[in-house]
């Protein structure tokens, strides 16, 4: 096992009822005025908008909007709400809504902080020592950017969609209330949902063997994720089901799995998903159950041992070789996601075969990467095609 | 699920010869000068007590030492700490030992800020609001005291082996070298694994239905603490087994398994167990061996549901009633406690048959307690009986 650091800062409020609570924290902290970040329709539609704006009122704090983040964030909506920071009258950032607009809010919590443009952290130009304190409000769970240090925002100008990491950017406070994603649209809590597993995935198939402890934690994870989605999907309004849901999420990417791995998780198929939305705008959890189980039929043969444990941790598959036991694993990863209707090929993204060169060029960027298995720029190309 | 905060704002720095790390944080929180709390000659052995000191010594800060803290530590010794401290030069604690040296700097931390006696705080007549920071090492797993806000410790004059819990007794920064444990009595090592998995069991058998996740993380947790504990009894020095058992020794006891339970956990085990260590001095850990196991016996037939998901979930127990489940988890938990030599009668610890009425008077104190079942005077005498 690997040493490793565990300073998670994040104060979670969770449950029902909770955004209320957000108020006397305000103002002890000496909050006079926030900038609201949030997404369209379904802030409002889930209530948590009405809470927010509520609870800031009772608190006599005064707050300026930045809306309409859409899924996979862009870094000209990070621009604006600098902007509105800049102008004054603002100590704090409230994102209300899920991973990408908890992304968004991050970069402009940094980007406030800093004088010269916000994407200069994203291409490494520039490092993140301070940011504003972000107070949250979760409506939908998938990327744990709630309880994380970690910002993924794409910029068409460069086609990249990559990612910022800074201490500086726990929010101070996260309120976790399962029942705003009582509204969610069912394709949504199944992409959530394939998100959360391929966070859990990415650690537990990077091949470290000295953390069969968290190993265990992560099939623990995935089967309650594999009995929480489909009654989800038939019961959306389920309290608890939601709450598991969101419980889940939260512990799935907030670092608790990267506890003494050698490389904290592998995070090939983010990569190679991250293209997908950048280049498509397809939804994060789709391009995952269509690019892990891709990438897992490539590389398991040499690579047995992690997606046997996970055969047998996760599937209950005990006969067999580990590779006969690797690949009915696979299957059955794969026949899940089906299950719940989400997509595992490049074609029901919509995705044409002639665009597979251009989207692994833009995945590899002429590097190599990868964890479990170093993936050379034609063992991406070789990927994607298979996802075909 | 129950509405929960979670927040633990514990650094930890895990791994091998990470006790230096400490000095950086030392000088730039400002601390001149510590009072080291430790046990006897396993501080030595282990090698933390002369890291420990090379570290202050190379930082420049100056300490002073309250030693022979014994297990089921004793109030007086917390006094010695506090008049230590107030005799000046000291800004923090530094546990160097295992839980009860945790407990006890946790309580001169809390008893240094205030100006009445600090067994005060045990009886609720004073309320701890602030504690001086502590940065502690760990040579011995078991209690989470390491990670969490609680402090047990003994009262002789009163007979009480009672707690404390704050805010303020999270440990600011814990050191966990996994190789510290290496030395560990054989015994130590069987009763710290019998106590973190005792911290898990007074979770996953409270009877609490809204907590399917956590039951879940639960059984992993359990199921890696009985494959580590027996190896490590043969491999004393691996370092993977011993890093596996810190990391569950810090999970099962820091909140992270109460999050979204009603109760937070049962714990009458742990409270019947405290007055055999109160009155006989008996090992924290194995009181637990005894009482838990009789206690289940005691209860199981009208609360079979919550052992009968602990016999799915970690003895792979799937055929027959839930009673029937029940009842074989109780045996094959009771058969690993025998396994690894753990005592399981009261008979074993030394205690007479004849001394039971009054230990359960102890525990009782007139008052009925627990959470899966509410156990009356009467019922406490009975578990103590079956546990003889």
């Amino acid at each position: 096992m690997q040493n490793f650091m565990w300073h998670n800062p994040t104060a979670v409020i969770f449950g029902k009822d909770t955004v209320k609570e957000l108020a006397p924290r305000l103002k002890s902290d000496g909050i006079k005025g926030v900038l609201l970040v949030f997404g369209g329709k379904g802030t409002f539609k889930s209530g948590a908008y009405a809470q927010a704006t509520e609870m800031l009122n009772s608190a006599g704090i005064s707050f300026s909007e930045v809306n309409d983040v859409k899924a996979n964030p862009l870094i000209d909506k990070v621009r604006d709400g600098i902007a509105r920071v800049k102008a004054g009258g603002i100590d704090a950032i409230m994102p209300v809504g899920g991973g990408s607009v908890f992304d968004t809010a991050k970069a402009i919590a940094a980007g406030s902080c800093y004088s010269g443009d916000v994407w200069d952290f994203f291409t490494g130009k520039a490092k993140i020592t301070k940011a504003l304190p972000i107070y949250g409000i979760l409506t939908a769970s998938a990327s744990s950017s709630e309880v994380n240090n970690i910002a993924v925002v794409s910029n068409p100008d460069s086609e990249l969609k990559t990612s910022i990491t800074s201490p500086a950017l726990y929010p101070r406070v996260s309120v976790i209330d399962p029942s705003f994603q009582f509204t969610l649209p069912t394709k949504q809590t199944v992409y959530g949902g394939v998100d959360i597993i391929a966070h859990i995935l990415e650690r537990v198939l990077d091949g470290d063997e000295g953390s069969e402890l968290i190993d265990e934690q992560g099939y623990a994870l995935i089967r309650t994720m594999m009995r929480v989605i489909p009654e989800l999907i038939d019961n959306p309004k389920d309290y608890d089901l939601r709450a598991e849901y969101a419980m889940a999420g939260m512990m799935a990417h907030c670092g608790f799995l990267s506890m003494g791995r050698e490389a904290r998780g592998d995070f090939s198929s983010h990569r190679m998903g991250h293209s997908l939305s950048m280049l498509y705008g397809a939804a994060h959890g789709a391009t995952l159950a269509v690019i892990m189980p891709a990438w897992a039929r490539y590389l398991y043969e040499e690579n047995s041992v992690p997606f046997a444990r996970l055969g047998e941790g996760v599937f209950d598959i005990f006969d067999g070789s580990d590779e006969e036991k690797a690949l009915e694993a696979i299957e059955a990863l794969e026949d899940f996601f089906r299950d719940i209707n989400a997509p595992t090929t490049l074609r029901e993204l919509g995705i044409k075969e002639e665009d597979i060169e251009k989207i692994a060029e833009n995945a590899s960027r002429g590097e190599s990467f990868g964890v479990l298995s170093t993936l050379e720029p034609e063992d991406v190309l070789e990927i994607y095609k298979l996802a075909y």
